[in-house]
């Protein structure tokens, strides 16, 4: 068991556009620059959460170019130089093999925490206990997996089936992992449930970058060779022409797929109690914003008048429009000037087949 | 039976305010002036509605002062003389009366027809006949009243009871009326529906001036002495000076009350077919709107995506904010710009439960 945490990185995904949460998430402005939980974006929240085990120089983000400017701006405590941009998206698996290949240059007994931008986290302190945890195991050559314990039947995320429990003189119960399960169908969730021992994927990976290293070379020799390739050309003057010829050509990926359903030495960490939530969609922001006697949540400043109205939450766009409902039970409304979305609450995932719809009948200007 | 219609006229009474119909209806905007059925305002398409039958010197208006410039404005081909200023509210019997004594003045043989200036009717050539029917019975000294035949067990309007046929040779069944009901409760309602022979009062009542005056002699002698104190003045330099002195000390009373229930030639014609709503709350959009396949209505250039939603009721404001719901039913959807009003379609009429609230708060810049 070590304590030394000098050579352990956060490196924060910060990549994807997302249209769950459509009308306030928009092509300019994804989730993860959204203020959707108080006053911080998600992206700010990740950062803070980070407070206390990582110093800014040791958390890295790996974002496209469209977004850079503005996370640089909203978290400014991070060096510039630890913004590493894809060209393009090609998946998990090229960012996480260039930010390991990245931190190796740097220092090669370098471990990294993979960790999405836009997920939510109410216990702060269990994530660090975790996230120590995890890199205990990591430093044993597994790779780890973050699991999330179900709360409910969730048909919105892979579930891992953990195996037998490690041996180490570990400060978590840590576990191999015994299969990752694509998204189920809602009976198959409820048996999973009923069943134990299978977590949500949470898509948080902790890891030593040999590791991960080793791991792309025996199973994806192809990245691995385009990652040596660019990792030649890293910090010289040819590095962006190099990043910029390779990278359009390497396979789009998941590390999921790609790497952790092969890998020989994976183990799952199987949190409860971290309240976790990925605000995948509307009806999510009911696990994470506190409602009132009702059930109704007022959020970003919105001014509800509420008459027979339960388990509605009204997100406003900082105006001081009042939004008042009579008779509404189960609903999502959000304001964002020029769209109001008002949907059942369990059918928020359905908002993004507006988005389609709205790109189909070339409505940019919603979009 | 006289076909003579230049003695005829129209009174159109246009002083309410009302709250139901918030947060489109404000304190200066009342419902009669406001474009909720297509282009046109209630008040206008109730003009355009005498076309044909009333000239616009045979139709007055009476309204408060408050109101009398944006009337002016929207109906700008009746002549100013025939807008009579109520100084204040003071109930329909005083309206009535000041309407009958000055059409008394300019031709003591004239019939007038008392018609709400906020009601939609969708079969405009039924209107025209019932009105020329309605005036045959009127001739002949009674006071009649437009019943409409209910569609449902309303609890919104009083009833009128029919008693027997009239035996003049008159264009349409024409009835005595057997007594005037109030609102009653749901099961009353559905009792005097499936008794059959009871209309709802639709506050349309035709008669002769003569013997309007009469009648409120006979029943209200106060407002009788009064209306000849106005009169007496009327059209001389002491005109507003007497009526700002008398108004306000007239008896508050509607016409129902203090004249119609008490009387003896009473008549009813009961209307069918007629396609009339008083617009008295979101809901009866539904009846005079014209709904698409899934019984959905874009109001005012609503724009508004509709998933999975029914029987739902945009209603938007003139601007390109779109309204997208999604697995919604039943549901009125209104958007003012400053506010938002989200009601289930049957609890419609809690709106002005809402301007209550408003009220009490002193959130004056949404009344």
């Amino acid at each position: 068991m070590t304590n030394d945490f000098s050579n352990k990185y956060a490196v924060i995904m910060a990549g994807g556009g997302g249209t769950r949460l459509w009308p306030l998430s928009r092509k300019g402005q994804p989730k993860q620059l959204l203020p959707l939980i108080g006053q911080e974006t998600l992206f700010q929240s990740t950062v803070a959460r980070l407070e206390g085990l990582f110093p800014p120089e040791r958390i890295l983000v790996v974002t496209v170019e469209e977004q850079a400017h503005e996370m640089k701006k909203q978290a400014p405590q991070i060096p510039l130089e630890n913004y590493l941009i894809e060209p393009a998206p090609r998946g998990t698996a090229s960012v996480v093999g260039m930010a390991a290949m990245v931190l190796q240059q740097r220092d090669p007994q370098a471990a990294m925490a993979i960790l999405p931008s836009d997920h939510f986290i109410r216990n702060v302190d269990l994530f660090h206990y975790l996230l120590k945890a995890a890199f205990e195991v990591a430093d044993d050559h597994y790779l780890v997996t973050l699991g999330v314990t179900p709360t409910m039947p969730s048909t919105a995320y892979g579930y891992i089936q953990q195996g037998t429990i490690l041996t180490g003189d570990y400060k978590y119960p840590s576990y191999t992992v015994q299969s990752f399960k694509e998204k189920p169908t809602e009976e198959t969730a409820r048996q999973l449930l009923q069943l134990g021992g299978h977590s949500w994927n949470s898509g948080m990976f902790i890891w030593r970058t040999d590791s991960i290293m080793n791991e792309i070379q025996k199973q994806m020799p192809a990245l691995y060779a385009s990652l040596n390739e660019i990792g030649a050309a890293w910090g010289t003057a040819a590095q962006n022409e190099v990043l910029g010829a390779v990278w359009p050509t390497l396979k789009v990926e998941t590390v999921d797929y790609g790497i952790m359903e092969k890998a020989e030495k994976v183990a799952v960490l199987p949190a409860g109690g971290l309240g976790w939530s990925d605000v995948g969609a509307w009806a999510s922001l009911f696990e994470v914003l506190l409602p009132d006697m009702s059930g109704n949540i007022a959020a970003n400043s919105a001014h509800h008048l509420a008459l027979e109205t339960n388990n509605t939450l009204v997100y406003g766009n900082g105006s001081d429009r009042l939004v008042v409902t009579i008779g509404v039970d189960d609903m999502v409304v959000v304001d964002t000037g020029d769209a109001i979305l008002i949907c059942k609450t369990d059918q928020s995932q359905k908002v993004k087949d507006v988005v389609e719809h709205l790109k189909k009948h070339r409505q940019e200007k919603y979009l």
